[in-house]
């Protein structure tokens, strides 16, 4: 239905970005010594322009996939790093990528519990301590940067260590998606809304298509016509296809929302730049309801094939495509990573679909034989009661419908906010194009300016002391 | 050796305070989902006082031992507690007293790796959110008190939850005591100051004992002498024997350094007032050899046997007496605990007695399975670098030898201390007395206008909050 991923993966810019690829051994249980195995995760190192005296880190809390992937499209690090002096460090998260407790049995029931953030936490806290060379007092400011739950992890890290981290650039971290913080629908509202800022006539026409669809698909005929409209690479046989193929258009229009960015991406899917306004040039006037599915045979068609190599429409294999290896995400949502979710088709384009948590928590209990703790993010990570924080920057783009569960008001005078109007999911960290548009320029500087308080107040601190 | 314990269960006045006994339910695990049993931790209250609608919660957070000896001997709390119109909470931190996970099997190999500072803050924090009613917005302002590994655990605490507790008194609490910190002989340094400053020929008899015990044990007539004129419960059969007994001597004199209050105390050891001044008394001139035993047999029987209670001098039952059911400290000593402590003969008046890790490592593994991790506790918890943490403030006693591993320096506007001149450990903390130093005097008058301020911001904070 939704995935936090694609977003990272994204960016019209092929950048080669050079780092060591190297490994450091971390406990696997931090806060309890019951199990005493240690394993390495992975990080990605670039020292070119790190002055060795004095020069900041600026270390990427690496989120649910593969870290050479957020290395690749996190192009704001790798810009700013020349003018700061600065050594890049992209960390991966453990259960993800290279970074496997137990290698390909991680994922395994008996061996997947230690999967937390708090422990990916601890895990960089400790990777921090080894790159200052394990000093009581530290030589190196470290500026932590992330977006999505990656920016989550920047603030989370900067509250929980403070010690460790001078500040955090938390970029589309949707800290109050936790239960009770935010109308479940938040997030369906958005992606609505980004379709109707492109073409208030495109909302319409997809909000008309479920029930067309549902009414086309129970009659042999109609059913096959789809399948052969939309290029569909398997027949919609039965209705469990029939909710699977609705979710894939779902998922499809959220994606688009998400990755709504002013330049042609190329990653997961390629996609123009725009998208939005892209594929609603399809349904932007009132349709007949052959010529309305044939209008949302074209946005498939340009989702999933705009740069030609797809034969058909693979609806069956969910959102879960690509090289993401993000396969443990569905269990962090299972356990403490709890969101909810809902449509409700009045204020969105979706069939009505409530969240319910008790179908959610049994779920979860039969793909991994744990309950969902629905507190337990609020209690350790604070909600939205994050004034006590300091030096954590929330920046949210307008677009993104995860700007739902963002920080959008400054909360103290150094937990402060950057709100993009026209940006997309975590746009700021990405590499600069032509196409960015002031907001997000804006946003940049902004960061710079955070980044050289923070670096400063470190030098301040540290001057005097051995 | 030492003990972090004696400490807490000292107090002249026999309080009979009153509350309510409470079990609450917390994970084993707070940060993994492999195991997912949950157990009881034991909590007191009293609401005697509380204003319901906005009044603060006084939070201890337990230490090592039943909380119920906390509650009767941290008179501060009930003291200030109807004045600010707030319930008073007692915590108990898991693994000890009735805060058992596993029943009376908690403390085997199998099942004691549940315990760690990490996990008992977790407890408190999912604590706190129950008393709060589970509201996204706090109605009620926390305050975190505790003393000696408790005012470890109060800071900590602030530090890593700062949107559960406003502000932390952290009395008396050793947070630079890590490896590599300070120098691992500053303790009994500071014990043997305690004794130089009630009388320097005390130090010099006490430093002279050493070498002629072990002549006296080598020999049995003069063994046997000792024996009788000490009143030892068991003879001095060996070399064991003699180490044995020299360890509960050394201990014996820390102790009385930790507990140099003003007032008799009356818990584990009953003592008279000032405990060094008076033991003191017996070496405080040049002594023959036999005279200069003597008088250590005349401290040995003040420490012991000041109530005339006890027929013997039991040496081998080690520091462990009482009913302080802290045995879990030495396992969290043997893990994440670890703070150095070694004598050298010269700056102190103990036989010389290294710091090896890895022998202690060595000593844990056979003990308990698990290796120590040195580093963990400094990088989880700052170490001294808690410039970036906020409303705390650290007490400390410079009589008590455990200010040598605590914070005198304010680090920040809002990070400071207290430094209480003639105050024993966590003196602060304890009931009022008519024999209190003015510096004690002062200090709680120093935490009352904190604790008022933070109340101050809370209330400011979410005045305008929904």
């Amino acid at each position: 239905m939704w995935s936090f991923l694609l977003l990272l993966y994204l960016g019209s810019v092929q950048c080669d970005y050079k780092y060591d690829t190297k490994y450091f051994k971390v406990p696997l249980d931090h806060f309890g010594f019951q199990r005493n195995e240690t394993f390495n995760i992975k990080y990605l190192e670039n020292d070119e322009n790190w002055d060795r005296g004095s020069g900041p880190i600026f270390f990427y809390t690496g989120n649910e996939g593969q870290i050479e992937l957020f290395a690749k499209h996190t192009g704001f690090m790798w810009e700013i790093a020349p003018n700061y002096r600065a050594k890049i460090v992209f960390a991966e998260h453990r259960y993800y990528g290279s970074s496997m407790p137990f290698g390909n049995k991680s994922l395994d029931n008996e061996h997947i519990g230690y999967l937390t953030a708090a422990q990916a936490l601890a895990d960089y806290a400790k990777l921090i301590d080894y790159l200052q060379g394990g000093a009581l007092h530290p030589r190196y400011p470290v500026i932590a940067f992330g977006g999505s739950y990656g920016g989550m992890l920047a603030a989370y890290f900067r509250m929980k260590y403070p010690h460790v981290v001078v500040g955090a650039i938390a970029a589309s971290a949707p800290v109050h998606m936790y239960p009770g913080m935010v109308p479940c629908d938040v997030f369906s509202r958005i992606v609505t809304s980004s379709f109707k800022i492109a073409n208030a006539k495109c909302v319409e026409n997809v909000k008309h298509s479920w029930p067309l669809i549902r009414k086309y698909v129970a009659n042999a005929t109609t059913s096959e016509w789809l399948h052969k409209t939309w290029k569909l690479c398997d027949p919609i046989k039965d209705g469990k296809d029939t909710d699977t193929l609705i979710q894939f258009l779902q998922s499809m229009y959220e994606t688009l929302a998400m990755v709504n960015y002013p330049f042609p991406s190329d990653f997961l899917v390629s996609l123009p730049a725009q998208p939005v306004r892209v594929v609603c040039q399809f349904l932007n006037e009132s349709l007949t309801d052959e010529k309305l599915l044939e209008g949302i045979g074209k946005v498939l068609q340009t989702f999933t094939n705009y740069d030609g190599k797809s034969s058909c429409v693979d609806y069956k294999k969910g959102s879960d495509y690509g090289n993401l290896d993000a396969s443990g995400w569905d269990y962090q949502a299972c356990t403490e990573m709890i969101m909810p979710m809902c449509t409700t088709g009045k204020d969105d384009m979706f069939e009505p679909s409530p969240w319910n948590f008790t179908t959610y928590s049994e779920d979860c209990h039969k793909k991994y034989n744990v309950y969902p703790r629905p507190d337990s993010a609020r209690i350790e990570y604070g909600g939205d009661r994050l004034q006590a924080a300091s030096n954590i920057v929330f920046s949210n783009g307008l677009l993104d419908p995860w700007v739902g569960g963002g920080i959008l008001n400054s909360i103290s005078k150094s937990v402060t906010t950057v709100v993009i109007i026209d940006g997309a999911h975590h746009l700021d960290l990405m590499p600069s194009t032509q196409s960015d548009p002031a907001s997000v320029q804006m946003a940049r500087s902004i960061h710079r300016q955070n980044i050289d308080k923070w670096i400063r107040e470190f030098r301040e601190q540290w001057r005097t002391k051995p």
